[in-house]
């Protein structure tokens, strides 16, 4: 067999750039945050792993709210820097020069500058070893009006990021479509 | 404010096109699922999300485990077959040629073709709606030899799949790279 055994490994592609957001003591803090994805489809759910000494997580379980933003790649410096500093140390919405908006959760804090939104409510929150893992309920979607076509969010003006995990640990964008879903694979059957 | 509400929407970008296996009934089975990501670090999960009624699923209650498998590019169609139909009515490693291969754990499937396997084993499985999240720890990790380098990963041979959402709906390869991750954010600070 032409496969090689590396081990237990978290190699997953691709994986998202999410910048988590919550308020923390009441002010608002982002982090960076590539492991996660939707748990649940009705209702919609999201869920996101995050370190338990983190500084977003301790508002995150203050207020039982919390945001995903999807960063462009416009946001790279950005959310690259969400990933390397810690909040309790940082005012990164300062830095970042982020314009923070809320919505009906009133302690989400939304990053108008990212192109994608998404304002949650904990559902649960599960201790599954060196993280947890925050399972949210999605109660709006913000997006762009730049970003819609037709009304609808268009991927080729949202141009989202990628990260890529080591060895490459970078950012990439989304490369040439090569197939449409539910589509290029009927012609098998 | 430039943004519009467009009310709760699974709305992440990117979005792996993950093939989840499972033998089911003895038979190994497949099926197409985007919704999920790396769910913890030590020890390494992931975490996946099943309509309650999918075939892949009653095998991975029968067994306890499970398979997850990174397509590149080149399984687009085989990919989006799996996404389309059910192991209860198609064998579906026959029409998409699949080479099946068992690891330590003896029945979690694994798909020759694609670049990357993740063997698992489940921790939990939660109702969160009309999904089940399915949360494995990842057991052993399996790469092509032809997509290592210098015995690492290589995500230029690897040529993961991405999934992007309605409207879209289509596949898409990794674009170009942007920035290096722990790196273009530092002139930030």
């Amino acid at each position: 067999m032409s496969k090689a055994a590396l081990g237990p490994q978290t190699l997953v592609y691709p994986m998202p750039a999410m910048l988590v957001g919550a308020d923390v003591d009441a002010k608002p803090n982002f982090m960076a945050v590539a492991w996660g994805g939707i748990a649940c489809g009705d209702p919609p759910m999201i869920s996101v792993a995050i370190r338990h000494a983190r500084h977003t997580l301790k508002g995150i379980k203050q207020n039982q709210t919390f945001s995903v933003n999807i960063p462009s790649v416009e946001q790279v410096k950005e959310t690259d820097y969400c990933g390397m500093v810690s909040g309790s140390k940082t005012d990164k919405v300062h830095t970042c020069r982020f314009d923070v908006f809320y919505g009906n959760l009133g302690n989400a804090p939304l990053i108008e500058q990212c192109p994608v939104n998404l304002e949650c409510k904990v559902v649960q929150i599960l201790n599954l070893g060196s993280h947890s893992l925050v399972i949210g309920q999605i109660e709006e979607t913000y997006v762009s009006e730049g970003c819609l076509t037709e009304g609808r969010p268009d991927v080729d003006k949202i141009r989202p990021l990628t990260y890529v995990t080591n060895p490459a640990a970078r950012y990439q964008g989304l490369g040439e479509a090569v197939g449409k879903a539910w589509s290029v694979g009927k012609h098998l059957a």
